[in-house]
C-alpha cells in the first residue's frame, strides 16, 4: 500500500516536474476528467458488487462500445469505426503526407465480475491525451490512432484479428457471452468472414503504446509510479493426466492403493515448489481438476488437472517444464500411477516490448518527476499481438493491493492522470523521432 | 489369484458335499442362469469400460428395476412393490401364521463408472434361492421377503428408511445423479414424505441375510469359497472446504499466493500419512474434489472436497478423525487458507453381525464342502442397518483380485453359485429353529 509520505513525496516531485511538461506545450492531464470517465464507463453493465459484467458482445458491451464512439466523435476523431474484427478505431489527422500512424488504446470489455479499471484506463488515457493535444492545439506528424479492442477478456480477439492471427477455429469458440465469438463480431458489426481486409501489416505502424492497470501488487506496494513494461509473459498450457487404480474405498487397504488423486496432490505440491525453487519471475499454476469417478467412497483412478507457466523467456518456460516433468516420472513411480503431459495448443510466446520506446517511456516518467520501474507484465494483453507488428511500449500504472478481475480493483486518479501523461508525453517523443 | 489346484480341490469337495445338500431337498444353484441374469443386468445402464453407470435414480437405475420387478413377478413372487423409501420388496408366502419373515437381497443401483457384481450377485442369489425353492416345491414357515434396497450406494438409502433411521437432512442430500434424494425417491416410485409407513420395528424380522461379493482381494487371494462377516465397518462423511483467495495466475508472484487448490493437495497427503501411520484397519479416502472457479489461469479461491474414513470401531474413527482435524488446522495457517470439516448425515455405525446366524453360514458352507474364513466388511452394506432392526448374517463371495467399484469387477460364476447355495441353506436353518 502507498504510504502518505509517499504522495506527499509524489506530489512534491510533480510540482518539479511541471517546467518538464509545459516544454511539449501540453497541460496535465485533467484527473477529475478521467475519473468522472470511467465512472460513466462503469455504468454499463454495473454490478451489484460495484464492478460490471460486460463480457465482451453483451447489451453492457454495445452499450459501452455506442458510448465510447459518441464520445470519440465529440472529440473531433475522424474515421469513427468498427473493422472487421471488432475493433473501434478513430483517427486524429497528422501533418505528414505518407507518414505511419501511431496508435494507442485498450478494450472496455470485462470478465464476468469485472471491476472498473482493467482495460478502460487504458481507454480513458488515450481519449484523455486526444482532449489535451486539442486542447494545446498540437499538430502531430503521424497520424494518431486510436484503437478500442474487441473481446480482449476473451483471448485476445480484436488483437489477434488485427494483426492477421485470427483462425477459424478461434471464431468457433464459444465467448463468455455466451454466443461463438463468430456470432458476436457479427453483433457487434464487425465482419467474421472478412477479417483479412482490417489486417495491420508488420511494419505499417510507427508504434503501438497501451495504458494499463499493473494486475500484481508490485507497484502499489513499492511506490512506484510507473511501470515500463519489458515484455509480456509467454504461457504455455497442459493437460495433465493422471491415472491410477479406481477401487472401493472401503476395502481396499491403505498400502494397497494406486490412488490418482493422492498422486496428484503431490503432483501439486511438487509444481509449486519447484518454480519456489527457481531463481527468477516466472509462475506455474494447477487451476483446475478432476477426479474420476469423482464419489467420496472410491479411490480415484484418474484425475485430469491444468498446468499453466508464465515467463519472459520460452526457454525459461521449457526448463521449469522439464523440471516439473522429471519430477513427475518419479512421483508416478513412487506412488504407482502414470502421469501423462498434453500440450494445449492455446499457448503465447512471450512478447518483449521495443527497447527504444521503452526508454522513451522511461524518459517520460523522469521528466514528469514520477518514479519508475522496469517490469514484466504476467497477464495477456493486446499490446503482445501488436507487438508482431509494429515497435510496442506499454505503460502500467498501480492497481491498488495488485486486484484486478474483481469488483473490488481500484486505481487512484492521480495514477490515472500519471499514465496518461506519460502516454502523451511518449507520443510525442515517437512523433518527433525520424 | 486362485490357483488351477484350488479349482481342483473345490470340484472334489463339492462332490463330496452333494449328499449334504440332497438332504435339504434343493437343486445345486444354477451357475449359468445366474450369470446369464447377471449380464443381463448389466444390460440398463452400459458403458464402454464394460461396467455401469447405474447412478441410483438415473434412467438406467430406474430401467433395471422394472426389469427385476417384471423377473420377481416372473417367478410367482407376491405383492411385488416399492415401498415409501424407494426399495422394492416382494414375498413368497410362509406356512405358519403370524411367522417372522425371513428378508434377503441387497441392490442394483452402481458407483458412477461402477462394475456388475457389487449389490447384483446378492440380488441375483436371493432370486436364484426363491427359483431353488419353487423347483423343489419347499414350502418355508416363515414368509420369505426379497428386498432390492434403493440408493445403496449413495448412503444405505434404501435401508436408512426401511429401519427408521432416515432424517430430512439426507432426504435433502444430493444425490450422483445430479438430484435431491428426495426427489429421486419420488422418481422411483418412493414416497419420501411418508418414509415412516413403511419402517420394519426392531424384532419383526426373525432374520435378515445379504450375499455380497468381498470388496478386498483376501478371499481370492487366499482361496477362500465363503466369507462369514463379523461385522461391517462404520463409515463417516464429511464435506472439506478449502478458503484461500482466487487471484490471476500471471500477476500473482509465488510468494504471495493463498492457493487454496495447492493447501488441498498437502491435506490430502496428510490424510494418506495418517492412516498409513496410524496401527490398525481403517481406511481414510479422499475421492471428490472441484476447485473454484477452476480455470488453468486462476489461483483457486477455493477447494471442495470429500474425507471418508471407516473403521469396526466409531472411537477409532473419531480418533482418526480428531488427528487430520489437528494436521489441518497446522496446515492450513502455513497455506494462508481456512480449512472446514462439515460432517454429512449418511454417517452409518458400526454393525456387527448376529453370531448364531454366523454359525449357520459356517455350518451351510461346510455342509457343502466349502471353505470358509470369519471376516469383517470393509465395505459398508444395507446389512449393517438392517442389523439394527433384526439378526443379520452376511455372506461373502470372491471377487477377483478383490476389484470392485469398477467396470474389471468379476466374480465368476461358480462364486456366485456357492454363494446362493449357502443363502438358501441358511435360509432353511434359520426357518427351521423355533
Amino acid at each position: 500500500m502507498r504510504s502518505a509520505i509517499g504522495l506527499i513525496s509524489t506530489l512534491l516531485m510533480f510540482g518539479a516536474a511541471a517546467p518538464a511538461l509545459a516544454e511539449t506545450g501540453l497541460s496535465p492531464a485533467d484527473a477529475g476528467r478521467m475519473a468522472s470517465r470511467i465512472e460513466m464507463l462503469s455504468a454499463f453493465g454495473a454490478n451489484a458488487d460495484g464492478g460490471v459484467d460486460r463480457v465482451a458482445y453483451s447489451e453492457a458491451d454495445l452499450a459501452a462500445r455506442a458510448w465510447a464512439m459518441d464520445l470519440m466523435r465529440a472529440q473531433g476523431l475522424q474515421d469513427v469505426r468498427i473493422d472487421a474484427g471488432g475493433n473501434i478505431l478513430a483517427r486524429r489527422p497528422g501533418t505528414m503526407p505518407g507518414a505511419k500512424p501511431i496508435m494507442f488504446g485498450s478494450h472496455i470489455d470485462s470478465v464476468p465480475g469485472g471491476g472498473n479499471y482493467d482495460g478502460d484506463v487504458g481507454v480513458i488515457a488515450a481519449l484523455e491525451v486526444i482532449d489535451l493535444l486539442n486542447a494545446a492545439d498540437i499538430e502531430t506528424r503521424s497520424p494518431l490512432d486510436v484503437v478500442i479492442f474487441s473481446n480482449e477478456e476473451g483471448g485476445l480477439v480484436g488483437s489477434l484479428a488485427l494483426t492477421g492471427a485470427m483462425t477459424p477455429e478461434t471464431l468457433d469458440v464459444m465467448s463468455a457471452a455466451g454466443l461463438a465469438i463468430r456470432d458476436g463480431l457479427k453483433k457487434i458489426g464487425g465482419d467474421p468472414d472478412r477479417i483479412d481486409r482490417d489486417v495491420v501489416k508488420p511494419g505499417a505502424l510507427k508504434a503501438f503504446l497501451e495504458v494499463h492497470i499493473e494486475q500484481g501488487a508490485i507497484l502499489d506496494e513499492e511506490d512506484v509510479d510507473i511501470g515500463v513494461v519489458e515484455g509480456i509473459v509467454g504461457i504455455e498450457w497442459w493437460d495433465v493426466t493422471i491415472t491410477g487404480v479406481a477401487n472401493h474405498a472401503g476395502t481396499t487397504p491403505m498400502n494397497k492403493r494406486n490412488d490418482a488423486l493422492l498422486a496428484a496432490g503431490k503432483l501439486i505440491q511438487t509444481v509449486n515448489t519447484i518454480a519456489l525453487e527457481t531463481p527468477g519471475r516466472h509462475v506455474a499454476t494447477v487451476g483446475r481438476i478432476k477426479a474420476f469417478p469423482g464419489a467420496p467412497n472410491v479411490i480415484p483412478g484418474r484425475v485430469e488437472m491444468s498446468l499453466e507457466i508464465r515467463d519472459l523467456e520460452t526457454a525459461k518456460i521449457e526448463n521449469l517444464f522439464d523440471k516439473i516433468e522429471r519430477a513427475s516420472g518419479k512421483l508416478a513411480k513412487e506412488a504407482g500411477v502414470s502421469i501423462v503431459f498434453d500440450r494445449i495448443d492455446v499457448a503465447s510466446h512471450p512478447a518483449l516490448t521495443d527497447e527504444s520506446i521503452r526508454a522513451k517511456i522511461a524518459a517520460a516518467a523522469q521528466g514528469l518527476g514520477l518514479s519508475y520501474k522496469l517490469m514484466p507484465s504476467g497477464a495477456g494483453h493486446d499490446a503482445q499481438d501488436m507487438a508482431r507488428v509494429a515497435p510496442t511500449g506499454m505503460i502500467f500504472v498501480p492497481s491498488v493491493a495488485g486486484v484486478s478481475h474483481s469488483p473490488k480493483e481500484f486505481t487512484e486518479a492521480r495514477d490515472m492522470a500519471n499514465g496518461a501523461n506519460v502516454l502523451a508525453r511518449t507520443i510525442l517523443a515517437i512523433d518527433a523521432q525520424d
